[in-house]
C-alpha cells in the first residue's frame, strides 16, 4: 500500500524532512496523491510537518497498534505477519475464532484498541479499556492432537512475561497454569481456545489481555485488590507496540522450540518465574478442592501435588491458590 | 403436539381400528383436525386406512428417522431426547457444531435422511445416499478438559458395534481407534469434533455415518472394495429407525459408564471386538511411519506398538494398516 510505503519513507528520514518530489519519484505516485496519503496518515493519528519547498516530516507515532506499526521492525517469521486491526470489537478471541474458521492463516494476529466484551476463562468477563492494554488473539495451526496442547497455555505465559520482562523491565511471577502476577496481583489474563477433531487440532485461538497502561485507580471495584498494570507496577508509561511486537517474537521463538525441539526448554522458563511451586497450595477443581505441597509441572504441562498421605495428585486443570506457610512437604494440613 | 398424539394412539391400537370419535374425545380436538393431522401423517408416509363409521387404523410406518419414531420406546434420559430431523442437509457434524455453538443441549441429536457434503476425518467426504443409512451427529457437553476426551473416540465404535449386533445380528470388528469393519470392510465412519478451552470442553459433536442399507453395488466404484453395508453383510434390510434407537441406548449407558466409573470397562468391551490388538500392524502419521506388534490400547485410547527392537511406541493419532503374519512380538520384519 502506498500509503504505508509513505509512513515508511518518513520514518527512516526522521527526524528529517523529504521532499515531495521526492516521495513522489520513489512512489510513482503525483503531488496530489502523496497530499491525500498525508492526509489520510493525519487522520490515523500521525502527527506530521509540511513545509512548503522542504516537504514533510513526521513528528510522532500514534499510540496505536495499526498493522504497520505492529509490522514496523517486527521480524518474525509467521506471527503477526497477517493482522486483523479493530479499533473497538466484542473480543479478540470470538473474532479470531470466526476467522479462522474462514481460513484465515496460521500466526494471524487479531488486536483491539477496545474489547465491549471481552472475555476470560470460564465466560467470566475482561476489562479491557480504549487503549490502555493489549487486548489480542493469535491464531495457530499447530499439526497436533488435542491431547498435545496443553503446553501451550504455559508457553504463552512465558511469552508474555519474558516479553514484559524485556520491553519493561518488570519481572512478573507465573501462578499455574498462566496467570501473570505482579506484586500478587494479575497483569494478564490468558484464555486459549481451541476447535479440533479428535486426532489433530484444525486451530487454536490464543487470547492476551495485558494491562499495559492503566491507572490503577480506573479497575473496575471487584478487580482493583486483584488487578494490575505495567504502569502501576513500574510507575510509568510503556509502550504498547514495543511489548506487542516483542511478545510476537518471544512467542515465535518459544512455539518453535516446543515444536521442534520439545517443551522441556519451555518448561524451564516457566519454572524460573514459577510462584507456584515448592510451596503449599489448593487446587480447586469444579468437583473438588485438594491441598498439598506443589511438587513439579510435568512435560505435559500438568500440575503435580504431594498430598499430606505422601501419595502424589496430578492436575491438567483447576484453579490455585497460594497458602502461607513455607513448611516443607508432607507436613501441609 | 397433537400430531404426533394421534399417531401414537394408532400405534397402539395396531392393528386395529380406533374410532374417530374416541381420538376427538383423547385428544379434545374436532373431526376436522383429526382429519387435518390424518393428512398431515399421510404426506409424512403414515400409510392409514379410514372406514366411515369404524375410524383409522395405522398399516405402515415410512422408513424414515422422524424424531417421533427415534423417540418412539427409545428410553433413554438424555441422548436423542431433542432432535433436529433433516430431510436433506450438508453435514449433520456441520449442522450439529452450529447448534452447539448456539447453545444446543448434551444428547441433542442430528440426523438426515441424506447428506449432500458429508464428512469424514481428514477433511474427506463419506458417501450418503437417501435413505440408506444413518447420517447423524450428537451434542455431547462433558464437563472434562479437552486431554481427558479421547477415550470418546472408541466409546463411539463400542456404542455403534454393539447397535448393529443387538439390531442386525451382524458382530463388527473395531480397528483401532474406530473403524468399524465387517468382512474387513468399512461399515461405519465417525468424526469427533470438538470446541474447547484449554481446561473445559464446551462441546463435542460425534458424527457416525452407518452404511445400513445401501446395495454393494451402489457404493461410488473409488470405495466399492473398502466399504460394506449391513443390508450386504446380512443379505436383507435393517430397520434404520431401530438401529439408530439402539445407537443412542448403548451410547448414553457406555458414556455414563466412562464418565462415572471411568473407561477401564469400556475398553474391555472394545479389546473384545479389537481386531488391531496382538498382531502385527504398520501405523502412519503424517510424520512417519511405524511398523510392529499392536501390544495395547491404554486407559486414555493410545494404542502401544511393541518395535522390533523391543522398545514401545505410544500413539495418540494415526492410521493403522493390518500387517500379514501372526509371528510374535518382537520378530515383524
Amino acid at each position: 500500500m502506498k500509503k504505508t510505503e509513505i509512513l515508511a519513507l518518513l520514518k527512516e528520514h526522521r527526524p528529517d524532512f523529504v521532499s515531495g518530489e521526492e516521495i513522489c519519484k520513489k512512489m510513482g505516485v503525483s503531488r496530489t496523491a502523496v497530499w491525500k496519503h498525508i492526509q489520510a496518515l493525519r487522520e490515523e493519528g500521525y502527527l506530521i510537518d509540511a513545509a512548503p519547498r522542504t516537504g514533510y516530516r513526521l513528528v510522532k507515532i500514534p499510540d496505536r497498534l495499526y498493522g504497520q506499526e505492529i509490522a514496523d521492525g517486527l521480524n518474525t517469521e509467521f506471527l503477526g505477519r497477517t493482522v486483523y486491526y479493530y479499533d473497538c470489537i466484542d473480543s479478540t478471541n470470538r473474532e479470531a475464532r470466526a476467522l479462522a474458521s474462514g481460513g484465515a492463516p496460521h500466526g494471524t494476529l487479531v488486536v483491539a484498541e477496545e474489547q465491549t466484551g471481552g472475555k476470560g476463562r470460564q465466560g467470566k468477563g475482561w476489562f479491557s479499556p480504549r487503549g490502555m492494554g493489549i487486548w489480542c488473539s493469535l491464531v495457530l495451526r499447530p499439526g497436533i492432537a488435542p491431547a498435545e496442547a496443553s503446553p501451550v497455555t504455559l508457553l504463552t505465559a512465558v511469552a508474555v512475561a519474558s516479553a514484559v520482562e524485556k520491553t519493561a523491565g518488570v519481572s512478573p511471577g507465573i501462578k499455574w497454569p498462566n496467570d501473570i502476577l505482579v506484586d500478587g496481583r494479575k497483569l494478564c489474563g490468558i484464555l486459549t481456545e481451541m476447535s479440533a477433531e479428535m486426532e489433530r487440532i484444525n486451530f487454536l485461538v490464543v487470547g492476551a489481555g495485558i494491562n499495559v497502561n492503566i491507572p490503577p485507580e480506573s479497575f473496575p471495584a471487584e478487580v482493583r485488590d486483584i488487578a494490575t498494570s505495567l504502569r502501576a507496577a513500574k510507575g510509568g508509561e510503556v509502550s504498547r507496540a514495543a511489548l506487542l511486537r516483542q511478545y510476537l517474537r518471544e512467542y515465535e521463538h518459544y512455539y518453535r522450540v516446543w515444536l521442534d525441539v520439545g517443551f522441556k526448554p519451555v518448561l524451564e522458563e516457566w519454572k524460573k518465574r514459577s510462584v507456584t511451586l515448592n510451596r503449599p497450595v489448593r487446587v480447586s477443581t469444579s468437583r473438588e478442592s485438594w491441598e498439598g505441597w506443589a511438587e513439579d509441572v510435568d512435560l505435559s504441562g500438568s500440575l503435580i501435588l504431594r498430598l499430606p498421605d505422601g501419595t502424589r495428585q496430578r492436575f491438567t486443570a483447576g484453579e490455585v491458590t497460594l497458602r502461607p506457610g513455607d513448611n516443607g512437604p508432607g507436613t501441609g494440613d
